[in-house]
């Protein structure tokens, strides 16, 4: 935890300064951090700005902070991910590198090589997703949280709604059969779909191709969508 | 697991193509896999070849793959890593990410902002990271062990070890106060140095750039060190 992540209910009434934690954040803050009164940590609003928390008292309960927020949060990442819906360990190992580089939109979307029961798990729900979301932005100092969509429908997500996402973007498409290299250092803003392990099967790489994505290779290694994520990232940013 | 890693122990006496799983690798072979008799699956020998198995025989206890080897194992990445020893969970994560993407070598080294009682955990036994190794090399397809080492003093290994080990290669260390951005597509050997996540402190810089090291950023954010490798990997190569 780099940063410590504030919202409108942690902020005692009538005192628009003082934030009052309880539970994780105040373990974190009490164990890890080995603060005393008068310690100062960096602390951010949620989707706001970042600033310095000082703090005021320490209980078995509650930690109290004087909050000052005055800095803008790291510059987000101008990416768009869609990434074939991974199995559930992968999908919130995704979440949080994404996070981590600043991604702020990702679809997980359905493709053949998804196994069908993924959608269900409880990993996908929307307090683990949120979870893994504060997680990756405290590790990387941010305050500004990802949109996260899942589409259970391949097809009518890439014919119907993908278009317009990628309306001025660099369009990608990871795929380990490719022959193209992927690209350095790519300027402006990008949308990259990453396929399962076994990568999209052939008929859908075509539709991805049919509305303007270019398909290019990593290697030959298969790597876990989590390790891709943060491989591509750094080599097309 | 996308290849079925083999050493001698596992050949049939007397007939040298065939050889018999039990464990782990017989369990995901029937359960994941979910192989039946003249199935094929992807194969290597460690430190050797690849090539395929086709099942022969299925019991409680065991499986029987014919085998055949001969293509070489994926090329290596030509990088060595030297990592200030992480958290243990970061640690495995680590071996795991640099494996798959085909590290051969990696130094784990003390640093001032290294936790001491880290040296001692029981992930950094030699069962717990090649059981990691494992895994990683299983994800890529790959045979060829990694070399692991263990660099408890700083100094001595930073003035002693290191100017032999970055002969002949370009040597960077990812620091997130450089000046300097980390180049895109490297040519030849490179030695990467990644410090905690607070950074190497200026004295320890001062050392690697003395010995020849470049400092390079990666950006402000605050990576954890297992994404930092996939993602200055992804750059570099």
């Amino acid at each position: 935890m780099n940063i410590v992540l504030l919202s409108e209910p942690d902020f005692v009434e009538n005192e628009p300064c003082r934030a009052r934690l309880s539970g994780r954040r105040r373990k974190h803050i009490v164990s890890v951090c080995k603060v005393s009164i008068g310690s100062k940590l960096r602390v951010g609003m949620i989707n706001g700005k970042t600033g310095n928390g000082e703090v005021l008292s320490i209980s078995d309960d509650c930690i109290d902070l004087r909050v000052e927020l005055n800095e803008q949060p790291p510059i987000p990442l101008p990416l768009t991910l869609i990434i074939s819906l991974p199995r559930p360990k992968s999908f919130i190992k995704c979440i949080e590198a994404a996070t981590v580089h600043g991604v702020k939109k990702i679809f997980f979307i359905n493709s053949r090589r998804v196994e069908k029961d993924y959608w269900g798990n409880k990993m996908l729900s929307e307090d683990a997703v949120m979870e893994h979301i504060l997680l990756g932005l405290e590790q990387a100092r941010d305050t500004v949280l990802p949109h996260i969509e899942l589409r259970k429908k391949f097809k009518p997500f890439i014919e119907d709604e993908l278009p317009e996402i990628i309306k001025g973007t660099k369009a990608f498409i990871a795929h380990p059969y490719s022959g193209n290299m992927c690209p350095y250092h790519v300027d402006g803003q990008i949308t990259l779909a990453i396929g399962p392990e076994g990568g999209f099967i052939p008929y859908e790489i075509d539709l991805f191709n049919n509305i303007g994505f270019t398909d290019v290779s990593f290697g030959e290694r298969i790597l876990r969508v989590e390790h891709a994520v943060s491989a591509l990232i750094g080599r097309l940013f």
